[in-house]
Order: C-alpha cells, then structure tokens, then sequence
C-alpha cells in the first residue's frame, strides 16, 4: 500500500512540551486536530485549529471526563483497516473519518504514586489514553502513535519526507514504543496493587524499568550493556569521574546493600562482588584504615562505599592508594580537591541512596527466581550457646558483626574477624573447608597479629569437623555458624576441646 | 457504601471453561448477561438469557469486530462512580445502566506469538478486551472484575456471603490480579515488538513472568521464595524425587548454561553455582567421571548435568555417590530402576529444554543491569600465539574448552585441565593469584598425575607474573588468557623462559 496523506490527528497530552513546533509542521500539512480538555485548551491558546472531542463525536463527555474517547467513532477511525473493502464500506456508511495519528502520553503514574492520597492515586489511573495508544499501535499498518515527546522531531522530519505522511517502517517502531509504554504503565499499577495488597509472590508479576544508562559495554567489551532505573531515582551522585561501568555498578550495588546494614561509621571495599574488607571499627577514617589492611592486595583497584562524610584528613589517605570508585555520604571541599589530580577516579555521594526492602530476583534463561531479601543476622529467640565457655555479650557483638559480613559473601563464605573489623575473607568455594583454608591464609598473610584471639563466622554449617580445627588452629578463639550438621556434637567436642566459644544460630546465610 | 445487588453482567471470555456453573449461580441471584460473539452463543447453548452486547449498545459491531464494546453505554456502565451524585444524574439521564460485574479473559497470546505470521499475532493484540478490564479494575469499589476462570468459585461464594453482591475487599484483589493480567499481556506484546525489531536495550522494559512453583523457601529458610516462568515451558521434566529447592534451580539454571556451550557428550557437576568439575573427554560415562574425579570433594551432594542418556552402567556408577539432583537427556528403564532406592534423589530429563539467545538481567535494590550473554570463547582474529613456543590445532582445541570453563566460574577464575577435563578450578577470589592457588592447590590434591603438561585458563589477564609462575611451577604448559596488562611483556618472558606456550585471546571473561 502506497503511503497517503494524514488527514485527521488526535491530540491528548499530559505533558505539553513541545507543542507549539509540532502544531506549526502538523498546519503545513493542514492535518486537522481533533482534542479536548487541558490539550484542547492550549492549542487553542497558541492560535491553531481544532476541534472538540466532543464535537466531533456529538457525545458530551461524561462522568467528569472518564467517559469521552472510549467512543465507536474514536476507535473505528483508528482501528479501521484502510486497505480493507468492508471495513472502508462500513466508515462510509458512518461516516466517519479515518485518524491516522494519535499523539498521547499519559500522566506519569510512578509520581502518583508516590501519593499517599490512594483515591488520587486511583483517580490518575487513565483508561481511554492506553485504550487510543494500543488502538493506533496494534492499527500501525495506518496509524502512527506517538507516545513521547521526544519523537516530535522525528514526526515532523518524516511528514516532509513523506510529503505528509510517514513510512511503515516508522509506524511499527512506534508502535513498539507504545506497547514499551502501556506494560511499562499497567507494570506500575499491578506493582503498586501487589505491594499494597502486601502480596509478595503474584501469579503473574510484571518488572518494569527505564533506560537511564547505555553502558559503554557489560560485563566484558564484547557484550553490550544497560542500566535500568525502577523507581525513580538511582539515588547516586557523581561528583568526579568518567562513566560508570557495567561491573563498576556491579560493585556498587553488592557495596550498598553490606553498608545498608551497617548502623555505625564503617566501610566496606568491594572487588569482583565480594567484599575484600569491611570495618565499622570506630572512627570513619579507622574504619577505611582497617577495612583496607584486610587485603591491600585485593582492595587494589577496588570500589570503597562508606557511610560517612569525607574530610580532608581521610581523602588524604584514601589518595594514597589506587582505587577505581570511592563512594560517601557528603564530602569536603577540601578533601574534593585532595582527589583533584586522581584522573581515573570517580567520586559519588550516596547521601540520597535509600535501600529499599524489596526482594531479590535471579534472572535466568526462561525464568527467574524470586526471594525475599536476607534481612535477618541472628534471632535472640534462636540463639544457642553450644560449648562450654559462652560469649560474653561484647564478644556476640562481634560475633554478630562477623556474620553479618558473611551473610554478604558468596558461599561458601568464612570470614574472620577482630573487633568490628574483617581480618579474613574465604569466599566462593564449593568446599567448606577451602573457604576456611583461604580466610585463615589471608589474615595469617596480612593480619598475623590479630589472629589470635579472633572469632570466624560460617554461612553454613560445618559438615565435618576439619574447617573448625583449621580454624581453631589459626587463632580463633568464638565460631559462630547455624549448626544443623549430623557432625554438630564432633565439632562442639573440638571447640570445648580447645576451649574456644561455639555459638549457633539455627539462621543460615547462603548468598550465591 | 453498604454492598449492593449486582444487576448487569458483561461476560467475554476466550477461555469458556467453568461457564455453566458460574451462569447458573449468576441466575440465582436474576444478574442479566451481557455478551457477544463465541461467548454470546455458548451462554445461549447452555440455555442461559443472555442479551447481545450491540443490542444492549444498539450500535452494531463494526470492522470484523474491532470495535464492539469500546462505546460510551459500556464504558460508562463500568465507570460510573455510584456514589458520586452527579455521576448518577448523568447516568439517568442518557438511561445508562450499571455494569456490576465484568468477567474477560484474553486470548493466550504467549502461543499466539509462536506463530510465525505476524498478521494473525497483530490480529490477536485485544483492544476492547484491556479497556473494559482496566475501566472495572479502576473502579473496584462498585465493580468486581474476573479475568480468571480460577476466580469464579471465590466469587460464587462472595455472592452467597453477600446475597448477590461482593464485599470491597474482595473487589480490591480482583483489581490488582486485573492489572497484573494486563501488563502481563502488554509486556508480552512489547517484548514481542523488541524482539521483532531488534531492539535489545529498549528505552522502556518490562519483564513478565508466571509463577509456576512456590518453593518451599528461597536461598535460605528464613526467606520466601518462588519460581516464575517468561516462556511456556520451563523444559525441565522431573522424573523423580522431591520438589527442587531455590538453589537446586540456581545451580541446575548454571549447569544448564554450560551444557549448553557442549557440542560433545559431556558432563557438568554444580555445587554452590559454581562448576567443581566439567569434562567432554571422550565417552559419556568417561566426562561423568572425570567431572566427578576433578574435585570429588566438593562434588559430594552436587548437581551433575550432563547432555546424553543415561544407561544402567552410567547409572550404577552415579548411584554410588551422593547427588542431589542428576540432570540428562532421557534415561533407560534399567538405569532408573538403579535409582529407586535413592530416597532423596531427584532426576530431571531436559531432552526438551532450550537455550535461549536473550540477555541477562542482574536485578538490584532500585535498578536493574541487562546485558547480552556472553556467548563467544575466542575468537580467531583476535587470537595471538605470544611464546616462542606455538600451540598446535589439538592444544588450542584444549585451551579453547579451558577458557570455556572459565568463562562460567565465577571471576577472578583459573580452570587448569588435561584434554578436555578440568583437572582444577579456582573461583570466586579478589585476586588473581589467589585463584591461581586454589586452582593449583586442588588439582594436587586430587590430580596431581595429570598436572604435568597441563593447561591453565584465566578470564581476565595477569596483573602481576606471579600467577603465571605459580602455575608454571604446579605442571602447567599452556596458558591461555586475554592479555592487556601492562605486564604482559614480563609474564611472556617468564613463559618462554619456562618453555611453556601461552595465547592471549582478547577477549575477556568476567562473570560474577
């Protein structure tokens, strides 16, 4: 079919930008405006034609405007299929008009939302906008739907292309936008129904996003990669530095989520998605200081996130070491030009990061698996004192901070620890007794001192007891893990032994 | 408001199942039925009154059915606020009636999309069936909204609780299962549309999902969680045992992707979602082993996948060791019988399950990152024979099945193998020497005959030599890794120093 002329264009817009250059581009072509209400008002305003919805169905709007468009003449003129005998027959008969471009963008809902008022929110749920959208889109064959002002531009340069009107090929791309909009719309409501609802695991379950990012490539250059933004706002605030990295947001993100659980000054340094040390040890600086002594190798290059201001004192410090991102809430003005000279380095202020509850999604094939958040450390109620000698309650303190960070590691995770400082992190093994291997190294590598005495949490249970004696051989002097092995009573055996404090939790913290 | 009768009914479904029994309770409580079409006629077959929808409307249905119910009778039947004076005025005076209840469900268009003519998948995008759905979700509190047959004995109920009506409540829920349904459905069209154009990073992106399992709890006891579905089929069949567990499929979805870069027989054993052991060396119950002899260890209760049936031999030899769940493309009568006394076993066959192109999706707190998979190993026009020593055809077919582990152990990750079994697998550590060490320390543990002359894979380059020499010095012939450190020139020094070949690739392999 050949392209032809649009003739009529119907008009509904929340947001009026734009508009006046459109009007003038849609007058050359003397496509005739067909609107009503607040859009009808302001194309009247800027001095073009148009004509009343209304009017042109000769059906008053009713019930407050929730009955106006959702009218046969609106949608046959949309729906109809052009090259179709019958169906210009039945227009003929009608006489109605065929409208071959819709303009509609709906009021943005995830605002609304925000709304505490739940009668407004309802209100805002617009039902003749997405019915117009999904009519023009499905009918892309004739009709072209825009649904962003953003695509104005690109309209008027195809009407002059198209001596007034505009190819297939722009129609369908349209249309793919449109249905982009109405899910991503509907996702939101179903979303704010199910959280209202308090219904954590729907039947069906829509998740919606927008494109706030192209990364310049994902995990590795050959793959491309993107960020999208659910709420509205990703709450980080670049201060310094080049773009961020697909895996750099990684780090971030698995950063934040460990710092959301800290109620003091800590910080946390994050390489590859594990981190390589985290500290709430007193002081902000002391923190950075000893969250870094964990592993200086490791943190090299690393993403450091703490929940603290930067002074000039402790950027100081930070500058003295090679990091990719340092992440804070509020900085210096001083301490901002300590790190004037690190070209590589970017800064970001977190102060409007918010954690939020939710839940957790692994994506996979065809599938994706959805879980609650591990929101929990121990549970007061759950608690056992296994050995004989039993923490005092300074000691279940830091045997709470220890597990609290290898909830975060990836399983199989042992982490030791001194104070509210990490002194060694095994992480990733599919043995017990290597993550235990590796922890226990690491700090008798780096942090020989304060092995002694030190305490070590386990995600999971001990299967056997040789991961508590290296352990315990090491230097550690209180285990906290779940229990829950058929070998419970062997290791209880080796820690009194020892005279070391066993604690369980009856809690386990996989984390994959 | 107190509950009120329900006076009009519109019913349009596509799915007629449980019609009768929902008619003949809609009958005792004198609610008239409004309809048209298949569902006009089956109501009537069934001998229930029932009035046809351009009846009711008196405006005949137009465009081979496009436009059928979007009329301002229907819609503002639905949307009129009951409690609103003026609403009613209005209503009285156009002598509108109240449509109380609407009960549509839409057209499977997950199948339809299979199709491969895309003027009948358009054909099927519902226009009226959306609107009149959203127009009673929006206004649940006069309205109750059924868009699924499984909802219609709740609702028989709610009428004999309410002598003909139904409580808010109740109206409430139906709503949000209404938008749950339609931005299934639009997610569904937008993906389709994506799809379709080759849009991989659209600007807006919804994903959909049904639940097709409540797991028992998520990764850990303390959490919930559940399975859901994006496309029809899941294709994992499970033959035997219990019902999978949150990390069953987490491990089984990881064995899956690396079965799916096999081209041979072969073998993948998961434990922590991470490969312990991974072999297509030769027969089907040669990988098994060699997978399963890689690191035994850490492959006690672990998933094993494999792609080739499973005989009576193969059988008995798995039987002897203790997995959690073994996955295969079929299995013979004899060899499941070999199984029977494996209480807590679970045997799945994947001969139907498919790997998918698509892209990961890594989910966060606010936000999520897409990215295509990484679906290359090497490439030859990048590929770089570094050493004075050269790899020949065979050794880079090795080095190639290496590095193609490697990709999928979690990064900084070291495969060393011997033909093409993993003979040792360091995951998972923040430093590159670190994963060195644990590759090379369990391949002596477990391997030692097979070290010398073996390959070593790394999925990112060397920072430093050491790593290198730590390889060399464990048996290690043949390195290959992308290369780009800026220390590239000193480890193909301590290379040729050794004698050992080594490729860079280019390509890099992060997965985290």
């Amino acid at each position: 079919m050949k392209n032809k002329k649009i003739n009529n264009a119907l008009i509904s817009v929340s947001d009026k930008s734009g508009l006046e250059k459109l009007l003038k581009n849609l007058s050359k072509y003397k496509i005739n405006i067909i609107s009503s209400g607040g859009t009808f008002k302001k194309i009247k305003k800027l001095g073009y034609k148009c004509q009343e919805i209304s009017k042109y169905t000769k059906f008053n709007e009713m019930l407050d405007g929730r009955v106006k468009t959702l009218h046969p003449k609106i949608h046959a003129g949309i729906l109809n299929d052009r090259s179709n005998k019958k169906h210009r027959r039945e227009m003929l008969k009608k006489n109605f008009k065929n409208i071959d471009l819709v303009i509609v963008n709906f009021y943005p809902f995830l605002q609304v939302t925000k709304n505490k008022n739940q009668r407004r929110i309802i209100e805002n749920i617009d039902i003749g906008g997405p019915t117009m959208v999904r009519a023009a889109a499905k009918n892309f064959k004739n009709v072209s739907i825009i649904t962003n002002t953003g695509d104005y531009d690109e309209l008027i340069r195809e009407l002059r292309r198209h001596n007034g009107d505009t190819s297939l090929k722009f129609r369908e791309n349209l249309a793919r936008k449109a249905f982009g909009q109405t899910s991503y719309y509907d996702s939101i409501i179903s979303n704010w129904f199910n959280k209202k609802l308090n219904i954590k695991f729907p039947e069906i379950r829509t998740i919606y996003g927008k494109k706030i990012s192209q990364l310049r490539y994902g995990e590795n250059p050959h793959q491309q990669g993107s960020l999208y933004l659910i709420d509205e706002n990703l709450g980080l605030k670049k201060i310094k530095g080049k773009a961020l990295s697909f895996n750099n947001y990684n780090d971030i993100f698995t950063g934040l989520e460990i710092l959301g659980s800290f109620k003091k000054p800590g910080t946390v340094i994050i390489k590859h998605a594990n981190p390589s040390g985290a500290s709430i040890n007193g002081s902000p600086i002391r923190t950075f200081e000893e969250s870094f002594d964990c592993d200086p190798v490791s943190a090299f290059g690393g993403v450091v996130v703490c929940n603290f201001k930067i002074t000039k004192k402790i950027a100081r410090k930070m500058s003295s070491i090679f990091f990719e991102v340092i992440l804070f809430k509020g900085i210096e003005k001083e301490a901002l030009k300590v790190f004037e000279t690190k070209k590589n380095l970017i800064l970001i202020d977190i102060s409007k990061f918010k954690n939020q509850i939710g839940q957790q999604i692994k994506y996979f094939n065809n599938s994706f698996l959805v879980q609650d958040r591990n929101s929990k450390v121990i549970d007061n109620k759950k608690i056992k004192f296994v050995t004989k000698l039993k923490p005092n309650k300074k000691e279940l303190k830091y045997a709470e901070f220890a597990l609290n960070i290898c909830k975060y590691v990836k399983s199989n995770s042992i982490v030791i620890t001194k104070g509210f400082s990490t002194i060694g992190i095994g992480a990733g093994q599919p043995s017990r007794l290597d993550s235990c291997k590796i922890a226990t190294q690491k700090a008798s590598k780096f942090q020989i001192k304060k092995l002694k005495n030190s305490i070590a949490a386990s995600d999971a249970f001990f299967p056997f007891t040789d991961g508590v004696k290296k352990l315990i051989k090491s230097g550690v002097k209180l285990i906290i893990q779940p229990g829950g092995s058929i070998r419970d009573k062997e290791s209880i055996e080796v820690a009194n032994k020892a005279k070391i404090k066993m604690i369980f939790t009856n809690i386990r913290h996989f984390n994959h």
